[in-house]
């Protein structure tokens, strides 16, 4: 037995508790209410789950339900950033290394390399595994804003175009699952509830 | 790209958004705020990547992953039972194998029945894997309480024995963490806020 790491991973338990309180943009499927960034994160490993055999590639599947269960844990620190905020640029500032340094600081040094590392590669999205899980992280909110009537992209005045250029990221990930989001998002224009 | 088993399991991710509404009992760390299912899941996810070192046997780390993720999805028909409802016993009621046929039944065959299965392994609690997961699911809301100056014990007049009875259940999965489990609920006498 170890009582150090124990400990060390106790203290991590509890710090992170506070991923439930970081509201985002989206809400909850036909909802008012936000979501928060725990209730996302245990959205994400659910659907990497169920979709793996949609990946193009061969994934490890516990490797990227263990990015998306830790993929936001910085905005512990750093705050959740709108993916369509143009001022702020949500990939991996300065703000959000810190946050990695310090909240996976708090694990034993080896399992706080190794979760900084996975973070890193979630953020970088080079990986088969990253491109998955980002794929993921980009289909839910599609999911959500077509069953509230176009949800963030209606109350932001967010576009067509720079909804595209965003869900685009899931076809690096698996273009089965890029097909059914494009018909989507084309569907949504029809609709109305998506401007062109 | 099989379009039939992509439909269904987006039928899935919708449904099972479900979790959020689901109230606990427990708050959150420090808080008033009571948790809610899909954030519980997620925390026990997290415990369980964390703590894998102090199972007592070697666990497949992905499929009790699978196990915390999906363990509560039945309350979505069910409900939530409080663990110290004498009333109602929460194990594996008609009610819940009902729920899990529903919303696993969602996803295409194969998968419905693997994710039966690894509910039926939970609830029944007899592998290593559904050890240590249970493990995660009594060490949770013990390190809840204890930060909330006794939470749910002191607000339902739960005494010692019973909490005790119920979290001896860490010990199956882990002696390590029962060891600092039973500390912590011997501290809570010594402070007050749990009653012998």
């Amino acid at each position: 037995m170890n009582i150090d790491n124990l400990l060390k991973q106790v203290a991590f338990i509890k710090e992170i508790d506070k991923l439930k309180y970081i509201q985002r943009r989206t809400r909850l499927f036909n909802s008012d209410r936000h979501e928060n960034d725990a209730e996302h994160s245990w959205h994400l490993a659910m659907m990497a789950l169920v979709l793996t055999e949609h990946a193009d590639k061969p994934i490890d599947v516990l490797k990227v339900v263990k990015m998306v269960l830790i993929h936001d844990l910085v905005e512990i620190d750093a705050g959740d950033v709108f993916i369509y905020d143009t001022v702020k640029n949500h990939t991996n500032t300065d703000e959000e290394r810190l946050a990695a340094q310090r909240i996976f600081g708090l694990l034993p040094k080896e399992q706080a390399e190794e979760y900084i590392a996975i973070w890193e590669e979630f953020e970088e999205g080079n990986t088969d595994d990253a491109k998955f899980a980002k794929a993921m992280d980009r289909f839910e909110p599609l999911l959500q804003n077509t069953s509230n009537n176009g949800g963030t992209w209606a109350e932001f005045n967010v576009t067509y175009d720079k909804v595209y250029d965003k869900k685009k990221v899931i076809r690096e990930g698996s273009t089965s699952i890029w097909k059914y989001a494009e018909g989507l998002i084309n569907e949504s224009v029809e609709k109305g509830i998506l401007k062109k």
